[in-house]
């Protein structure tokens, strides 16, 4: 398993109002980090698309939060691809402090699909064994969401052209925009996040407007978008400040 | 003139549909740099608020683009503090590709304000001088914006908690993206802006909801962001791409 790692500094507009990272951004930079060790093996998004019509695309984040990244402060990302299976690789992302403690650590779930047919595609051996992936019979077990029972919250969201990327549909980061802004300000000013489940199921696309809904129970937090459809569910564990 | 450089390798998730870096980014990493410039010099931004109780705040851009910079390209990013007068500071930033042609110029005017009064106050040389920058007697005279005579299209925006930044109100470079947001997908999948004039007037805070209008003449868009009263003005000239 190689694992590919890089120091990076905190910069001020990828920070919010308390100086802690924002979530958009720690899933922006992580996949960043992914792209680069891809890239470096020689299979590259864009050779991905070249030679087999395909790309990477997220369908599930499990993350765990020790405490979230500071304005300036420089952090060591790790990312290695764990395993993968017919249809599902899994790739984890660690996040350390300078000296050395795990900040937060992110498992994710990608699957391939063909960017014409939009389906998922097989993954084929020679896409994963530069990455020296261990090859897996078991599909690993996703989190079980329970759907929303109760609204505790909830707010529209327009998409924006700049919430869209070059595959033509909403970044996936965005996503944690939409789930968390919808809590407020007071809630979020006083709260950061120490578990993240979170489940994409349909794409958004451009003229879209969602909907945020969450039901906050105490520290838990349960989330779904949705327009025509449920778009991502999420479930949330939130400690005090 | 001190001139603080840096290579920058532009991400994934700072570029738009189009492959472009979005423009809110550009002023991101603009502002980041002189920060970082401060940083190197003794003279941070925490420092101006320890030593002041002062900070920076950007009151106008003038910006001229040949080319916006691409997903991957490896840009070198140049500022420096050009000449300040009593109120005034005025900066560059030019950002080159990697033979040297240069891509975009900003520049910018910023004041110092007191963030207990978060009024204006007057530039201690001792601010300035680490930049060698030039004191000058004379204000320069900025851009004069025309009011907007038409409305062309007008769009609503919620101030979000993550626009919010650490002085405590919507950081400056989402006005970019309320600003050109308004002129819709086709627009802005078919254009690049070749100039921008952009004054801010007021802080917006979070809990606001802004009007963005904009009147779009031909190549030339006037726009303005309001909501009680008048938060900040632009004109951009575009070109088809």
């Amino acid at each position: 398993m190689l694992t590919y790692t890089k120091k990076y500094t905190v910069p001020y507009y990828e920070t919010d109002a308390n100086g802690n990272m924002k979530l958009p951004s720690l899933f922006n930079i992580a996949l960043q980090l992914s792209g680069e060790q891809s890239h470096n093996l020689g299979i590259s998004d864009d050779w991905l698309k070249e030679t087999y019509n395909y790309a990477w695309v997220v369908v599930e984040y499990d993350v765990t939060i020790q405490r979230l990244p500071r304005f300036s402060e420089i952090i060591t990302m790790a990312t290695f691809a764990k395993s993968y299976n017919k249809f599902f690789c899994y790739r984890d992302f660690v996040f350390y402090a300078e000296n050395g403690d795990t900040l937060l650590t992110i498992n994710s779930t990608f699957v391939l699909i063909d960017t014409t047919s939009r389906k998922v595609a097989h993954v084929e051996d020679d896409i994963v064994t530069p990455y020296q992936s261990e090859k897996i019979s078991k599909i690993v077990r996703g989190h079980k969401y329970t759907d929303l029972s109760d609204t505790t919250l909830e707010k529209s969201y327009h998409v924006r052209f700049n919430d869209i990327d070059q595959n033509g549909h909403v970044n996936n980061s965005k996503y944690f925009d939409w789930m968390t802004d919808v809590l407020g300000y007071d809630f979020l000013s006083s709260h950061v996040p120490s578990r993240i489940h979170l489940k994409y199921s349909k794409e958004v696309l451009y003229g879209t407007t969602v909907t945020s809904r969450v039901d906050l129970v105490g520290l838990q937090s349960f989330h779904d978008i949705t327009s025509e459809g449920k778009h991502a569910q999420a479930e949330m564990t939130w400690r005090k400040k």
